[in-house]
């Protein structure tokens, strides 16, 4: 692990250094994309088959899974599985169900109501990956906050395979309560959600993790559809000092570092014994993982120990670092959060290990990386609603606000904006 | 004005031919904003500097905008115009003040802790527009909700000139209370914000309108630093049956028009009668309008007058179009409320003209535009937030958590996930 030691300062310019490198667009996936995209655009389900059979090199009849596949696949899944799922499905709902938001409505002067509406999207579409591994969390943490926000149709599209799609994937569709599943993948399953085709329905917003040409394909309909955050490689950052259990420690790092070997683990401590201990551990713990190539890569090329003189200096360097994920391994952890200016998810205490937000505890394991939690949120109810304000003026509340919208208007040069008003007294 | 007449389905199979027209790509202009912003973050100060000599014609010695030409910006603005603005200042205040957010936190099980907080951005820059006509009420839209929010610090990015910037825009600025004011305009002022330079701090996101160099750079930042919404050219939607006076109507849509030879104006009523009568009157208004040129070109090519046979037809084509603004003119307007899908602002009644809710009503008037209302929102307060989620979990409740946790992480193939469980039970 690459080891940085100093002032809280010194730490930020290497920090910031990393941060503000240009990112080098890949115009050759963009230029790829693009066609892609207007492919579909034009030739609808067509495209989407011909895609299939180049790209997935699966020969598609059905673009939808039946119910009835859908069925079999459900009760293929191991029971313990299934009950897990249902367990977590819990927990998803009782936390997402406290980010409904009300709207409101004013009536602070005579004459004036002013509101706010709180209206779910219609129509949302999520992205599965395909691949090797099949992530049955991320359909239940990316299809159950649209539902509790109210939306009428939930589209998932996943990639064909010559062997179907995984059972997991389709039980957690089902759990979830995705409303029609596509086997489509990759750009074209996203051109389909923006655009429409004869058999997908055009959606609102379209939300899950991909490859770069899915990343690069819900970039490029942006604006035309909504879309979730760009998701780049996970990341954990633990602050613990020299009463930390590094046991502990090294195997919450191991679990971000297992991910990917872009993956990045990062341990911010006052103490140098314990980052000693972290380390020792951490490389023994590697010995018996089944992921160890991927993880030791990741913990190799990515991974950090910073070692800082305060627990202040601790705090200033992880806002900076912005963390997905934020473990706060220190005595009486509640007493930190205040400090707490940048993480997707934060973690209290030596029992709150990250998987247990991966899997468990219903807080949204789709959380914003690569130092975009200084502006962006976990995924949440609030990505599937969007407000309407509304307006309401008796004759006599325009009659007060008639100069001053006048004066304004003329002053910007619109004077039929200040006209508008004029006609209603004339 | 085009005129369309039919059931509602017949006019919703019109107008999604419309919208899903593929968007031609501006590469060219994609590959300029792409030097730029590399240029800017490698050489910053100096890349501005010739970027200002170059696009602007001014040769730049100081880019910061002191605290006393602003003052002095101030002081030369009418009074009746800092009143105006003032007052508007106070009405957006109210407003937005409703939606500010409470963190919340649960104890519904024992031993486990679920939270969110709510986050303001660190700093936040805006763009605001040079060119022949200056908008202090936009200034005043885009920074307000970002202080409310608690915002620690916003920069404000105006082209310079060569007479430098406009009064009424530092005296808005002031107003406001925007924390420091740079004379770059353009991609590079975009590129400054996103990377930062010598002379502008990095920011965490960037708002506010621009020419098409603007918005293509904001798009290519994002990611890096978050954006608000591409915005698009203005449209009012207004639905009136035959009760509504045409006068009022057609003021309403050419106050739309005058903005943009793009701009749409689109009535969409019951009554032919009505269409007869307010076409008759746009263009007798349309006469004596400053910028007739504009407003009659727009009419002329976007406006549209549509005719359905019922009121419920007229709310299914309106919330197909999600106007940015829309006006609903009936009798009883209130009652219609639960009809509106899709709209950014909604103005109810024949007194709640759309100009009252750009310049003084205190909803914000950066509005979703070209259709994304069905998934964007009005700019407010929610754009300058994020939220962090926070766990707590004692060693009993992870216990119970322990079996889940480890079923769904193998399930998953990722054995540190659920290693990162067992070790704490060893």
């Amino acid at each position: 692990m690459k080891r940085l030691k100093g002032e809280a300062s010194e730490i930020l310019t290497a920090l910031q250094r990393e941060h503000t490198q240009v990112q080098n667009d890949t115009l050759d996936v963009e230029v790829q994309v693009e066609t892609i995209i207007k492919e579909v655009a034009q030739y609808g389900d067509q495209a989407l088959r011909r895609y299939s059979s180049q790209f997935d090199h699966v020969e598609l009849t059905e673009l939808e899974v039946s119910k009835d596949t859908i069925e079999q696949g459900y009760i293929r899944v191991e029971k313990e599985v299934i009950d897990s799922l249902k367990k977590a499905k819990e927990n998803i709902i009782s936390y997402h169900e406290k980010q409904k938001q009300s709207n409101f409505m004013d009536s602070e002067k005579s004459g004036v109501i002013r509101g706010q509406l709180v209206l779910p999207l219609e129509r949302v579409g999520v992205y599965v990956p395909g691949g090797t591994a099949a992530y049955p969390s991320s359909v239940l943490m990316n299809v159950l906050p649209a539902k509790i926000a109210g939306v009428k149709e939930i589209i998932m599209v996943t990639p064909p395979t010559s062997s179907g799609i995984p059972d997991v994937i389709l039980a957690a569709a089902k759990i979830a309560g995705v409303d029609r599943v596509f086997q489509v993948g990759g750009a074209q399953a996203v051109a389909a959600l923006a655009y429409g085709t004869e058999s997908i329905s055009k959606v609102d917003k379209i939300v899950g993790p991909g490859n770069i040409y899915v990343a690069t394909a819900k970039k490029q309909v942006f604006g035309l559809v909504g879309i979730d955050m760009i998701a780049g490689p996970s990341e954990i950052g633990i602050l613990a000092d020299e009463t930390a259990n590094p046991v502990y420690i090294a195997a919450d790092l191991l679990s971000q570092a297992e991910h990917d070997v872009l993956a990045r683990a990062i341990l911010v401590t006052t103490s140098e014994r314990l980052a000693d201990q972290v380390e020792k551990e951490v490389y023994k713990q590697l010995q018996t993982l089944p992921r160890r190539k991927i993880a030791e890569q990741s913990i190799e090329n990515k991974g950090q120990i910073i070692i800082v003189p305060t627990i202040e200096a601790m705090f200033t360097v992880m806002n900076e670092i912005a963390p997905e994920h934020l473990e706060v391994q220190l005595p009486d952890p509640m007493s930190y959060l205040h400090e707490i200016k940048n993480a997707g998810s934060i973690f209290l205490g030596a029992y709150a290990c990250e998987p247990v937000g991966d899997y468990f505890s219903g807080t949204n394991h789709v959380l914003p990386t690569s130092g975009t939690a200084k502006f962006y949120s976990p995924l949440g109810v609030y990505d599937f609603v969007k407000y309407s304000q509304v307006t309401y003026y008796t004759k006599e509340a325009l009659a007060d606000a008639k100069d001053a919208v006048a004066i304004l208007a003329r002053k910007e040069g619109l004077e039929a904006h200040a006209r508008a008003v004029d006609y209603r007294f004339e």
